[in-house]
């Protein structure tokens, strides 16, 4: 009566997790990706080289255990980030070397900085994660941004600005584009914002040998002709019994479909019957941030000669996120930084010589002339693919998520929702994309609808 | 070679003042509505009397001069809002009648509520209207929400009451929904935020007989088979030398586009090549806001033998904000009224009946039992129109204007943009609509494109 079971739209993370999980369980589905390749916002890279860089999502680490057990059950392997030796932080002209809790900041503002951490912490423990609106006080934890909240309980200019960055490092986007509430959820997803911020024993902890995308591209391999690129969905109808997946060059039946791609890509879609309005409502104001990534191939990680681990936290520059990305046996030297929110807004108007320049500039500020002359810049700007339109992921800004949340994850009937910004746990991350794959299957392989 | 020179998308005031000036001027195009009637977030209602209301935008009034000017032109006539005898204002239970400025509130919260309102104008005065990202301190303005402005301006909770039901009543959107620098700009837009509030000098002066969507449909006769009815747009492809608009049903080629519909509608159309990042970035996060607009029919004003206006403002209810919408001959009493914002997505979860129940119950309370008994009642959820989905109109949260603010109404090559949000005098209004409609439609006109 159907072509399949399940249609699954898009074929990243969560819908190839999705897809698979299905078709363990004897059910058919297709999957239906835009793209003319798997992985969403993974995907693979090289430098001149031939060395594999990560274009998109690279980390791995403690606690992430949906896609830590997938990368083993794929027969992928990780390795350790490089983080041995000290980090940099430059601001208002001075390059500062430490390796403690500081992040090289003057006593008043370390201290600082360290009081305001802890109050975030302490407010994301009180969140409730599967339902953030129920959260205590959830209505005055929404109402404010967080670059409000920051100003209302600091003087301190460095403390503020320290945060100012730490938001487009975890966001890609700024301090006043998101909620309290959002930050506070976020933070308490990924267990706390130490964990979210640190290399060994954090988010950052490890790499995949060969890339991320290889977990993508492995699923999509076991599933055969089962996927389907080039395959626009523009328009999904459902009725009492089934859905019909219109995409450019066809269409396909089946008694569900799972939509796994962000928010603000699903509100694109055009629904017959329409979405309820809150989920419209949703879809209207998830927007992802902005982010231009970048790899410099050097031909050693001569950095680490200095003793220092390649980290840079820049207050003084667009270029400010730096981490040491080199291969794991050191065959040559990698750095990986990003232009991220407002900078990346900035430079995507630029041409790429432009940009490159402005990367390479801020480098030997940070590590000196021997930064000067890369082998290789590889560079990648997610708002401009249209079929991301923006990276880390989707946020709500003030106001959103105490209104519109409860559509966030909600099923429509037979419309069911998935991708990583629809995950409790690791929301935003691989980790997360991959578990809300696996409950949207769910949601299925237990639904009465039938 | 092309089927004709512009093609319109949307037939709204925007849409098809920029039809009418193009044939004007000697261009062929053809209008795409994807409804099957046009005028977009202005329609004719009737209650059961046969009385005309209007379901959507409804009142015209001073400098706005476009819209004046047009109505003019079709032969149209308008006539003056009953706004004689007093106000209510409900508060903690108090029904208070006023004619002054305090809005009925003690004396101390009406100086606080006179004095924010003065800061507010003269914040207002400041914005670059044209490019609000240049307004002196737009950074600052941008940052915070106006709930947050409002949070660290007063102590006084009845005066931020006051201003929490007052942003809901301009834009159906709550006050950490918009930065402080869009409702400055919006405030600007229209002159003033005396001439956004009152009725008499002000933006709700005057009624256009018969309903505004007159305005539109007189229009769309003008134009003839110009005008496609139940044309949903889903992609427009542009290259040096054209576009191609394809609708559900058909293309048509053209020299150049306007897409004259909501941001939050018009980021839902493929566009081939993509759109840039600023634009699209703008698009996903340009949200409408939530509004349930309700017409209460009785037999006679009866308000007005009481010496009432039929205004009432109330800070204990969902259904809060009410005016007087008579007919001109008064041979009916009407009562208009909304749930707005966080009060319209609530109730657009309940049932019709319910939602009577409670629009019923406040009436009685603001004007006795007289009002338990109107012969008819009828509503429009503007969220579940698929091809409007919010209104008033569209907003920017904070942080978007300072970032994403250029791309509202530049043109993407052949495409141009329309719409009352793309408009820097009476932004949000007919009158905007049909002045963007015209800069459109001007665009075309001097174009070094051809």
């Amino acid at each position: 009566m159907f072509d399949v079971d399940v249609v699954v739209v898009g074929g990243g993370l969560a819908g190839l997790s999705a897809a698979r999980k299905l078709v363990a369980a004897g059910k058919t589905a297709i999957v239906l990706e835009a793209r003319d390749r798997v992985a969403g916002r993974n995907m693979g890279g090289f430098l001149s080289n031939g060395v594999p860089v990560e274009m998109g999502g690279q980390w791995v680490g403690p606690t992430q255990d949906a896609v830590l057990g997938l990368i083993e059950e794929l027969g992928l392997e990780t390795f350790h980030s490089f983080d041995q030796g000290e980090a940099l932080t430059m601001f208002d002209g001075n390059l500062v070397r430490y390796s403690d809790r500081t992040f090289g900041l003057p006593p008043e503002s370390a201290v600082e900085v360290g009081r305001l951490w802890d109050q975030l912490e302490d407010l994301a423990s009180t969140v409730a994660i599967g339902e953030p609106w129920e959260t205590k006080g959830a209505h005055d934890l929404d109402r404010q941004t967080l670059d409000s909240w920051l100003v209302s309980h600091t003087e301190d200019s460095l403390a503020r600005r320290f945060f100012r960055i730490l938001v487009p490092a975890l966001f890609s986007a700024e301090s006043p584009e998101l909620s309290l509430l959002h930050f506070l959820f976020y933070v308490k997803s990924g267990t706390s914002l130490d964990s979210l911020m640190n290399t060994t024993g954090g988010a950052q902890e490890r790499r995949v040998v060969g890339g991320t995308h290889l977990i993508s591209e492995r699923m999509a391999e076991a599933l055969g002709n089962a996927v389907r690129l080039n395959s626009v969905v523009r328009t999904i109808h459902q009725n009492g019994t089934g859905v019909v997946v219109e995409y450019e060059g066809g269409s396909v039946t089946a008694q569900h479909v799972i939509v796994a791609i962000p928010q603000t890509l699903a509100g694109r879609i055009r629904y017959s019957p329409p979405l309820p309005a809150l989920r419209d409502g949703l879809t209207q104001q998830m927007p992802a941030g902005a982010v231009i990534k970048f790899h410099i191939g050097y031909d050693t990680p001569f950095w680490r000669e200095d003793g220092l681990n390649g980290s840079v936290w820049s207050f003084d520059d667009a270029f400010n996120v730096v981490l040491d990305n080199s291969p794991n046996d050191g065959s040559c030297g990698v750095l990986v930084g990003f232009l991220e929110g407002s900078h990346a807004r900035t430079a995507s108007l630029m041409g790429a010589e432009e940009r490159r320049g402005l990367v390479i500039e801020a480098l030997v500020k940070y590590f000196g002339e021997k930064a000067a002359d890369p082998f290789d810049i590889v560079e990648q700007d997610w708002t401009a693919e249209e079929f991301t339109r923006g990276c880390y992921g989707g946020r709500l800004g003030a106001g959103a998520w105490t209104q519109y949340g409860k559509a966030l994850a909600a099923p429509v009937d037979r419309i069911h929702w998935a991708g990583a910004e629809t995950s409790s746990i690791w929301n935003g991350y691989m980790d997360g994309a991959i578990r809300s794959g696996l409950r949207a299957a769910d949601e299925i392989l237990h639904t009465t609808l039938n």
